[in-house]
This record gives structure tokens, C-alpha cells and sequence, in this order.
């Protein structure tokens, strides 16, 4: 299937509760055709969207930093959004926010079964390549995915979970759909803020850092330091995974207890539900 | 409008004719959100794609280039198109072959009024600016185009018909939906192969340019140069411009009679309906 299993009967179209099936654009519409479009994915735990309003802070700072011009405020989103819950009921579910701009900015809605990996990839920790290439506008999350979409493709035909960016200094910056961490001599390494996506996760793993005492640096990792063996522990964060410990990079082993890690992502889970701690 | 005036009451999907209303898309698509599409736009003049070899030849090359694997030959694309012109009764239009990837392949054949422009523009030259930023896989025609949706808007905004884009290296390499060339001495520059988007009309140009003993050097103009004033005369081309003059970049002025641009277009428009010339 080249799409996401969608739950429930409903999705919402600039407000309007619409039927799941409805929510299509047209293969003409030059916002679609351009991927002059911006999207949020959020975890709803228990009918509870987690950061709901950080999610939609960053849609507004998305749509800005594109110059998508849009009507929709974040209070009227975050309603809608309420409203896609209690129509279908739902308790646990990843909820995609899709905006595609132009002259009559469409605003979608979507749920879909909740994003969740096995046990098993937090335990062994997951696989991950290298890639060259450098997003556009780094700091936005827009429809221009298709370095994204090459790399993701290359790592997973190469059997690994998640795929590397790095720039043309030499610095891996991010994943494809994640933020990245490495731990070096105790101290915790990840790219400056200008550079990647600023997940909301990774906000939240630097606050868990803090709580546990771990002091990070936003420096990004050079890829020679990383195989000349400086870095002992690297993890990535997204909304779906928190922190999802990397078991190996282009083939390099990174095998461990993930001990830092793995407190780090139970700290990040156990706030998803009352965000004020 | 989003959209562009569809013609005509069909459109074809995977070779089936489809109302025009069908031709849409899951939001939920993956192909959809993150660009991993290609397209072509094609003229239609009198019944007749031009050139339509041509442009089906450049999508398989962009599909190889982003690793879209489909199941359609250029001889069925071929068929289709021309069922299309038949079941509508087509004169002269624009084609559009927009085609996405994934695990179920979906290839559109849309036809929308033919894109033409004022003869005022080829007479007086239009605007353009300059905007720094290099597209991802420069040779492929893909959805991975907010670059280019941004770079255009800013020269519009501004008051311009097109935007230059300039690399990191000083370079104009392109317009936004165009090639771009300039005369200098007597001599047409314009960019490597490798560096642009392969142009059905770029390659025609050459052609006219031959056919006109004008020498062409395949070399980017700097950006400096230009406005230091070592070149005379510029222009860009597409399918919808063939040879459109240039009177201004960023404000420098151009003026000219376009004496060598517009026997250029005159020869490129004139091989339209008799491709072998």
C-alpha cells in the first residue's frame, strides 16, 4: 500500500468534518505539485494529543519560513483536532496535520493507527546508514521530501531503519524522519539549532539530558569522528520513537547496553501524558 | 485557483480514461507527501504532442535518476496521450504526465489550455530575478520543487516573470521553470549538462543556434560577469516560452532588439509540427 492505514471514518478539511475517503487533493493543484506544503505528526495517547500545542507552534514557524500564507489559527487547529478525536472516539492514534498553500490553503486532517516499534529495536538497538545531501530550509517541515524519501529508501533496501544526512562538511546532521544524538566521553553531541528540524522530541530529550544530569553539546558529529570510534552510545529521536538507540552505522557496531539511552527515552515517555513536569 | 483550467472532460489513470473530477490523490499517499513523483509538460499544437519522444524519453531518465520504478513503457504512455487528445477532441493544449511512485505506481495524463504568453513579452523582454539555491538531482524533472515554487513567488512579488537560480558558486544555472542562456561576444553561453535540467527546448535552441552559425559554450554564466555587463543579450526557454527574452535581472537592464533570441524562437516554434528537420 502506498498509503497509511487511516483509522476511524472521518478526517477534517478546513474545519469541516469530512468523510476519511474525501481527503484527496487534486493532481492539478500547483501547491500539491510543488510541495508548497507544510505537516505535523502527533501521538494521541489515551484521546490526549502529546504536545499538541508545540506541534502547531512549529506548523506556524513552518508555514513562515516558506512563506505559506494561511488563515488557520492555532487555537482553531487545536479545536479541530479535539473534534477528529471525539467523532471517531479515539484513544490511541499518530495524527497527521497536512496544510498546502497557494490561493485557497487547504488544511488537512488525519488519523492513522499509532506509529509504534517493537521492544525489540529499543533492547538491540536499530541499524542505520549515511547519506549525502542537505535539506532545503532545514528548520521547516515541508513536502520537499524527497532526499528524505532517496535515503530512507537506500537505508531500508540495505536492511537498516533509519538513514543519516550528512552535509557537505562532513557533519551528520539528522535523520530522515529523526533527530540525532552521540554520547562522547559522557557528554551528549548533537547538531546546532540552525542546522535540523527542531524536533519536539529533541526538546524533550534535552530536558531529560538535564534532569539526568547528562551535559549536551550542540555541535554536530563530524562522520570520520564517529568511525574513528569517539563516539560510545548515538540514538535518534522522533515523536514516534523518542529515543531509538543505533546498534550499528554503515555496518560500524555500536552494540551496548544503551543503558543513557534508554533512560533517556523513559523519561521523555513517562511526560507525554501531563506535560507541565 | 489552486488549480489550473483543466480542457476537455477526461483524464487518463494508468492508461484508464477517468473523468477530469477523478484525477486526485490520497493526502495520506507517501508518493503524494514527500515528492517522490516525476512529470513532463508537453505543447500540443494543432492534435500533434510535440516532441512527445522526447519528453517520455527524460521521464524514464528522471525516474531512474530517483530510483521510481513503474511498470509503464514510453510506448504505452504514447498510446495514452494520444487517447486522450482523441476522446476530447484536442487542438492545441498543454499535457501534463505527472507520475508517482511507491508500491502502486500512479501515472496522470491531465490536459489543461495551452500555456502561451503575450506577443508584447517576446517584443519587449520580461523581468527576472536572481535567487541563490541549488535543486536536489538538477537533471531530474521531480515533485521535489519549493525551491523553485519559492524562488518564482519571490520574482513575481517583485514584479518579475522568472527567477535565476545562482549556486553556491556564483552561478546562474537555471530559471525556475526554464534554461537560461546569454550572449557573449557573439557566443551563446549556457550551463553544462550535468548541472541543469536537460530542456527538450534547450536542446532545440542548440539546434537553432547551430542552424544560425551561432557557437554555443557550455559553460554557467557568473553571476558578477553578468552584471559587470560582459553579456548583451539573454533569454530563457521552455516548452511553453520556446526563446523568451530577458530585458531585465534584478534590475540591470537588458533592453535590446532580441535580434538573435527571437530568430531563435522563430526557428524553434517553426520545427513544432515537422519534428525531423
Amino acid at each position: 500500500m502506498n498509503e497509511q492505514q487511516m483509522i476511524g471514518m472521518h478526517a477534517v478539511l478546513n474545519g469541516a468534518l469530512i468523510s476519511a475517503a474525501e481527503a484527496t487533493v487534486p493532481v492539478t493543484d500547483r501547491a500539491v505539485q510543488y510541495g508548497f506544503s507544510t505537516y505535523e505528526s502527533i501521538r494521541v495517547v489515551g484521546g490526549h494529543p502529546v504536545h499538541l500545542s508545540d506541534h502547531l507552534l512549529r506548523l506556524q514557524k513552518s508555514c513562515e519560513g516558506i512563506g505559506l500564507v494561511h488563515p488557520f489559527s492555532s487555537a482553531q487547529i487545536e479545536r479541530w483536532v479535539g473534534a477528529l478525536i471525539a467523532a471517531d472516539a479515539i484513544s490511541d492514534a499518530t495524527i497527521r496535520i497536512q496544510l498546502y498553500g497557494g490561493d485557497h490553503p487547504m488544511l488537512f486532517i488525519l488519523a492513522s493507527a499509532m506509529l509504534t516499534y517493537p521492544e525489540q529495536y529499543y533492547r538491540d538497538g536499530v541499524g542505520a546508514t549515511t547519506y549525502r545531501g542537505e535539506r532545503l530550509i532545514p528548520s521547516c517541515k515541508t513536502g520537499n521530501l524527497l532526499l528524505n524519501y532517496m535515503a530512507l529508501a537506500d537505508a531500508n533496501r540495505r536492511g537498516n531503519f533509519e538513514a543519516l544526512l550528512v552535509d557537505r562538511h562532513g557533519h551528520i546532521l539528522e535523520g530522515t524522519r529523526s533527530n540525532f544524538f552521540a554520547f562522547r566521553d559522557g557528554v551528549l553531541y548533537t547538531a546546532r539549532d540552525g542546522e535540523v528540524l527542531l524536533g519536539i522530541t529533541r526538546e524533550q530529550v534535552i530536558r531529560a539530558a538535564a534532569k539526568l544530569s547528562i551535559p549536551v553539546v550542540y555541535e554536530a558529529v563530524q562522520v570520520e569522528d564517529l568511525f574513528a570510534g569517539l563516539y560510545d552510545e548515538l540514538f535518534i529521536s522522533a515523536t514516534s520513537m523518542a529515543a531509538m538507540p543505533l546498534s550499528r552505522v554503515d555496518g560500524m557496531s555500536f552494540l551496548g547496553s544503551y543503558r543513557r539511552t534508554l533512560a533517556i527515552k523513559d523519561l521523555v515517555r513517562s511526560w507525554e501524558m501531563g506535560e507541565g513536569q
